[in-house]
C-alpha cells in the first residue's frame, strides 16, 4: 500500500470505489457492534464474581467492632480506608470511601464547591463572576460535563505525550477565575498517557492565583495495567504537601474495572483537612455508605499487592483485545500515513487522530454499518473538537470475534471518510 | 402519686430530694446507653440476613436480560422499579431506583434546585431573592438540614392529630418565596401520626404561588406497622395528577429498616415528566446505581405482599420495646400530669412532650447519667424548639433490658428538670 498523500488522483478514486463495495459488504452484514463505552467484558466480571461469595452470613457481617449492616462511619469502615491507603500509597485518614461512582464524588465535590464553596474559597462559585476549568485534551466526557453543568467555562490545555502541557497549564492559572483541572494521571483517557514524574512534580508545585484551586486527580486506572508490570505511581497527597500546597488535590479512585461495573466501592482521598471539611459536607446528605459492599471487597481484595493479582486476570481478557485493534490498524490504516494512535500498555481506550475534518463522518458510516463508537468530538470540552480528527476506541466489552468484526468496519469507515475528505466529494 | 400541679411547695421538695437521690444512684451505674437515633437493632438485622444468600454467584447475576454486574440501567433495574412500585402504589415508570440512601435522593433533588431549578422553575433557587421551606413540627432534623444547607429559610408549621395544620400550609404557599414543605406522611417522624386522608387530599389539591413548589413526601415509613395490620395509604403522585398538580410530589422511600439501615436501596417516586427531568440531571453525576444491591432486594422481598411479611419479623422485635417505653411512660410520668406523649402503631419513633422549657436540662442529666438521647430542639427548624419541651424517643436499638434502665434513667431526669423548674432551683 501507498501513502495517500503519495497517491495520484486516479489511485484515490480507485481506492474510494473498492471502500465503497467494502462499506456495501459491512452493511450487509447487518450488524449491531458497541466499542462507545468503556465496560469491562461478561468473561472479565465472571472472574471476579468470587466476591460475591463473601458476608453471605450475619456473621461475616463484623468487621473492626462495626456491625457493617447498621448506621454508621460515614468515612468508610476502617478496613477500606486502609486498604485505598495502601492502594493509593497515602494514609487512611486522607481517605473518604464513597458509594458505587467515583465519578458520584466528583461530582459531588465540583457541586458543593458551586453552592458552598471548597476549603479555601472566599465564596461558594456560584457568587464568582467567573469560573473556568481546565480541560486536557483529548480528555473524559463525563469530566468535562460536570464542570460544564455547574456553569464553567472550559478551556482546553493540549495534552503531549508526558501529559497535559504544563508550560500552557502554569500559564493559565495566574488568571484567578481558572479554579482547577480534569486529571486521569495514570493511563489517561483516552491516550493511555502516565504523566510523568516532572509534570507530576509542576502540578504538586503549581501556584494558582485562585487560593480554591482544585486539581481533580481522578487515578481511575491506578492498578490497570494489562501489559507487563505494574508501574509504580507518586503519591500526589504527599508531593502536594511537600510544596507547600497540603489541600491543592481531590483524588478520586474506584474498583469500577477492579471488581463490578458500577457495583464497586470508590474513594476520595485529600488531605485530612479536607477530609474533615467534606465528611462535615457530606454529612448533610447521607448517614453513612454501604458498609456491606466495603466489607466485601476488603475481604476479597485483601491489600494492593492481592489487588494486583486480580489485575492480572482482567489483563489476561483485555491484552488479546488491544492487539487485535493494534494489529488491524497497523495493517490497514499505518501504511496509508494519514492517521496515527497510541498503544497503551493500562487503561480501557486507545485514542486514534484520524485525518483532520473527518471524524465525525467516519463515525457517522460506522453508525450505518451498525458499529457504534465513542461520538466524535466527545474528547474535547463541549463535544467539539476543533480538528474533528480525535477517536476514542474502546475495545474492552466485545469478544475478540467481533471486534475484529468491528475493527474492520472501523477501518473502512476511517479510510472512505478520509478519501471523500482528499477527494472533496 | 399526685399531679405535680396539686403538690405543695413541701411535697415537691420532698419529691425532689428522693429524686436527686434517685439521679445518684443512675450515674453510679455508669451506663453507656443510647436512645438517639432510629437505628434497627442486631436481632432485627440477623432475621433479615437471608438477603445475603443472594446473588452469590455470576449465574444468578442475570435479571430481565441485564448483567447486574456492569455499567447501564440508571433509572434502575426493571425489576426493581416495579417492586417499589407496588409497595407505593404507583406505576414502574414513575419511580427512579437511587443508591443506599435515600436522605441522599432527597438532598440531590433540593441541591440540583438550588443549582438548575425543578422542571417548573423560572430559575435556579440560588438565583431566588428568597427562598423558604415549610418544616411541620416537631419533624426530621434531618430534612430541615437540607434545606437549612441550601439557605432557604425555615418555616415552622405545627403538626395536628391528622398531620400538618393544613390551615396553616394553605395560607403560606401563597407566599411565591414558599418553595416547598417536608412530610412523612405515615408514621411521622417523630410524631408516629398517620396523615388522615383530608389532610392528604388537601396537600394534592395545594395551589401554590411558586409554579415549583415541591411536596418533599418523605414515605420513609410506608410498611413500617409494628402493631396491628398494615395500614393501607393514598398514593399521592396520582392524586396529584387528579388535582392537576403532577408535578408537585416527589415521594422517597428505602428498605433501610426493611433489609439493612445504610445498605439498602432507595427510591424517588414523582411523575414521569420529573423522573425524565431527574434522569437527565443525574446523569451527570453517575453512569447507574448499584444494581446488584437491587437484584439482591428484588429476589429476597419479591413484592409488598411479601414485604408485608419481613415487616411482621421487625414487629415482632419492635412492639416489646414501644410497649416498654409506653409502660414505663405510663407507670412513672403520667400520674405527674405535666408531660404528653403519642402511642404509635409504627414508625421508630416516640415524641415526648415534657413540662416546657425543661427538655434541654433533662436531656443534659440524662447525659450525664450515661443515656444519650437526640439533643433536645432537633425536632424544630434550627434546633431550636420554641417551648424547649418535645424530645424524640428512640427505642429500637438498645435491647429490651437496657431500654428499661435508659427509661428508668430517662424519667428520673424529665423529673428532676421539672421539678427544678417548678421549684425555680
Amino acid at each position: 500500500m501507498t501513502e495517500y498523500s503519495k497517491m495520484s488522483r486516479n489511485d484515490l478514486e480507485n481506492a474510494y470505489s473498492d471502500l465503497l463495495l467494502r462499506f456495501q459488504k459491512c452493511k450487509e452484514q447487518k450488524l449491531n457492534l458497541n466499542m462507545a463505552r468503556g465496560k469491562p467484558s461478561k468473561i472479565q466480571l465472571d472472574a471476579v464474581s468470587g466476591i460475591l461469595g463473601y458476608a453471605n452470613t450475619a456473621e461475616e457481617c463484623m468487621e473492626d467492632g462495626v456491625d457493617v449492616r447498621n448506621y454508621g462511619e460515614l468515612t468508610g469502615l476502617p478496613a477500606m480506608r486502609k486498604y485505598w491507603a495502601d492502594v493509593l500509597d497515602c494514609k487512611p485518614e486522607q481517605v473518604f470511601v464513597g458509594g458505587n461512582s467515583s465519578l458520584n464524588l466528583m461530582f459531588d465535590v465540583i457541586s458543593r464547591a458551586y453552592s458552598h464553596g471548597l476549603l479555601h474559597s472566599q465564596r461558594p462559585w456560584c457568587k464568582e463572576d467567573c469560573v473556568k476549568f481546565l480541560c486536557p485534551s483529548p480528555g473524559y466526557d463525563r469530566h468535562f460535563r460536570v464542570t460544564e453543568f455547574f456553569g464553567a467555562e472550559l478551556i482546553t490545555v493540549p495534552m503531549t505525550a508526558e501529559g497535559p502541557d504544563m508550560d500552557v497549564v502554569e500559564e493559565l492559572v495566574k488568571d484567578p477565575c481558572v479554579k482547577g483541572i480534569w486529571c486521569v494521571p495514570k493511563y489517561s483517557n483516552p491516550d493511555g498517557i502516565i504523566y510523568s514524574k516532572e509534570t507530576i512534580s509542576r502540578f504538586a508545585a503549581l501556584k494558582p492565583a485562585a487560593p480554591d484551586f482544585a486539581i481533580m486527580w481522578d487515578n481511575a486506572y491506578c492498578v490497570h495495567e494489562f501489559d507487563g508490570d505494574y508501574v509504580a505511581f507518586p503519591d500526589i497527597i504527599s508531593l502536594c504537601e511537600h510544596s507547600g500546597n497540603p489541600d491543592m488535590v481531590y483524588e478520586f479512585a474506584s474498583t469500577s474495572k477492579i471488581t463490578f461495573a458500577g457495583a464497586g466501592v470508590s474513594a476520595l482521598a485529600a488531605s485530612e483537612a479536607n477530609i474533615a471539611y467534606f465528611t462535615k459536607l457530606f454529612s448533610v446528605q447521607t448517614i453513612s455508605h454501604d458498609k456491606i459492599n466495603q466489607l466485601r471487597h476488603v475481604r476479597f481484595l485483601k491489600d494492593k499487592a492481592h489487588t494486583l493479582e486480580v489485575m492480572k486476570i482482567h489483563a489476561e481478557f483485555l491484552k488479546p483485545k488491544f492487539d487485535t485493534v493494534a494489529n488491524v490498524l497497523e495493517k490497514e490504516i499505518k501504511p496509508l500515513g494519514f492517521a496515527n494512535w497510541n498503544r497503551p500498555k493500562g487503561g480501557y481506550f486507545i485514542s486514534f487522530n484520524t485525518l483532520p475534518h473527518t471524524a465525525t463522518r467516519a463515525l457517522a458510516l460506522c453508525k450505518e454499518a451498525g458499529v457504534v463508537m465513542t461520538p466524535a468530538g466527545a474528547t474535547f470540552p463541549y463535544g467539539k473538537d476543533p480538528q474533528d480528527c480525535n477517536i476514542r476506541i474502546a475495545p474492552s466489552f466485545p469478544p475478540v470475534a467481533e471486534l475484529e468484526k468491528a475493527m474492520e468496519v472501523f477501518c473502512t469507515c476511517i479510510k472512505l471518510a478520509a478519501l471523500e475528505k482528499l477527494l472533496e466529494k
